[in-house]
């Protein structure tokens, strides 16, 4: 098999192997572009090596340093996505991000999880599944999303939370295991329309 | 609005603009700064470069790498601070830290909230409230404090609590959301006296 | 006391004082290799600086950047040890890995705690207590492992779990605080057997 043709296996959620010496290869590139990433002060310089890290971006990606992830080829993000400190993507599988999404510090998306069966982990066995966030979310400091979760429109997690089930559109997420704390509604408008301090 | 006007108004309490350029500007400086900061090798060069990154800091504040904050400037730490590897602080209101305070790795403070209702996010809304932690505190490692927090004299957060309430003078507290699990008394005396390995 | 009587004196579980000159310039040593191993993009000149860091290690070490410790002597890694991206251990004191054991990325593993008493504390109080993790273990991303703690083989610590008290063989454990949720059958065998996409 090509790189190409490894990765639509992997989409496939079967079993792979994480030690293949290809994928290996792709880890290195990823951790050298990402290092190259980090250490690049100049903001318009930054945003061409993020293109060229990402299977693709809307407009105006930031991601500030230190950025990692596992390839960069399977993160997929819409415009204005905005990544603050030390976050990190584990993209096995394809991670899905939509428009005016916010990453507080710290915050990881892993796509990978090792196999269960203790031999089987030991000679690579790995499964992938995707993870998808919707448009306009907002993931607070220090979250984590694991393996196939999907996380609605329009939705706040809590600092610190594990993602561990799907999350749906429009409410208040928090905890370890995360589960949802309630609706956002018309209450929480604070009649801000971007006018100040501009 | 200059700088320091907007500042204040972030003081208040009420929604202002994340996406103001003169924050841009001034969160691409701490970048900078603290890219700099994690570079340096030499720790009397480091100790110059925190002042001038800090709003004030007492003797001897240690910020090993990787350490990074929203602006510096509202940070206030006393004597002695001690920042452990990878700490994180966001700083849009003020953060005053006591004398005497150790933070673990991966310790993140956060006083700044993004707005809950998705389109007043999008267009930037954030609202800030200051964090205060007091004397001899030991954050231990990968704890979260949110915003408004303040925490007592003498106390001690476990690893990997997420802070979401005031907390009392001299007790133990822990957990996601972190609670007071009990007071320090002289029960927790070792009867060490600084006199070991020196 | 010269450097190795003072590890040794810590190594009785009894107070010790952290702001012993010499510990300060072992955790400068410390800082200052860590920093020329995640500079570093050669993975071969990395192996070396990593056995140069580490009490001992086995087969192909790999540490993703950044990594992190406290001192790096008292670590102790078995065959095919891998740290993925951001993990940070303090060894003050012994920390065993067994062979064959995968951190995900922001792994914490610390051996030692300061002093409950905050007087105490402050003039450098701390207690050290060994970590010691099987063979053939994942302790998934952003998970936490305090003083003492004993983890068993084959057991997979779920991601953002705060491990407080020993782990048996062959369980996923999860959770803050962290406990034992099921024991890993061969349920869990999936019939990999390492031969896809190589």
């Amino acid at each position: 098999m090509n790189l190409d043709e490894k990765f639509q296996y992997m989409a496939t959620g079967q079993p792979y192997n994480d030690l293949d010496p290809l994928l290996i290869q792709e880890r290195q590139r990823s951790t050298l572009l990402t290092n190259q990433i980090n250490r690049e002060d100049d903001e318009d310089k930054k945003a061409v090596l993020v293109r060229d890290l990402f299977g693709s971006a809307g407009t105006e990606p930031v991601v500030s340093p230190n950025f990692r992830c596992e390839f960069g080829r399977n993160i997929h993000v819409g415009d204005n996505f905005y990544a603050n400190y030390d976050c990190v993507i584990l993209d096995g599988a394809k991670v899905t991000i939509g428009d005016y999404v916010l990453f507080g510090p710290k915050v990881g998306l892993y796509t990978s999880n090792h196999l269960f069966d203790a031999k089987e982990r030991q000679i690579g066995g790995c499964i992938a599944k995707p993870i998808t966030i919707g448009n306009r979310c907002w993931l607070a400091a220090n979250v984590t999303v694991l393996p196939g979760v999907t996380i609605g429109n329009d939705v706040i997690i809590g600092a610190g939370s594990v993602v561990t089930h799907d999350i749906p559109d429009n409410v208040i997420a928090a905890g370890n295991p995360c589960h949802v704390i309630r609706a956002i509604t018309d209450a929480d408008k604070t009649g801000f329309a971007g006018q100040d301090l501009m």
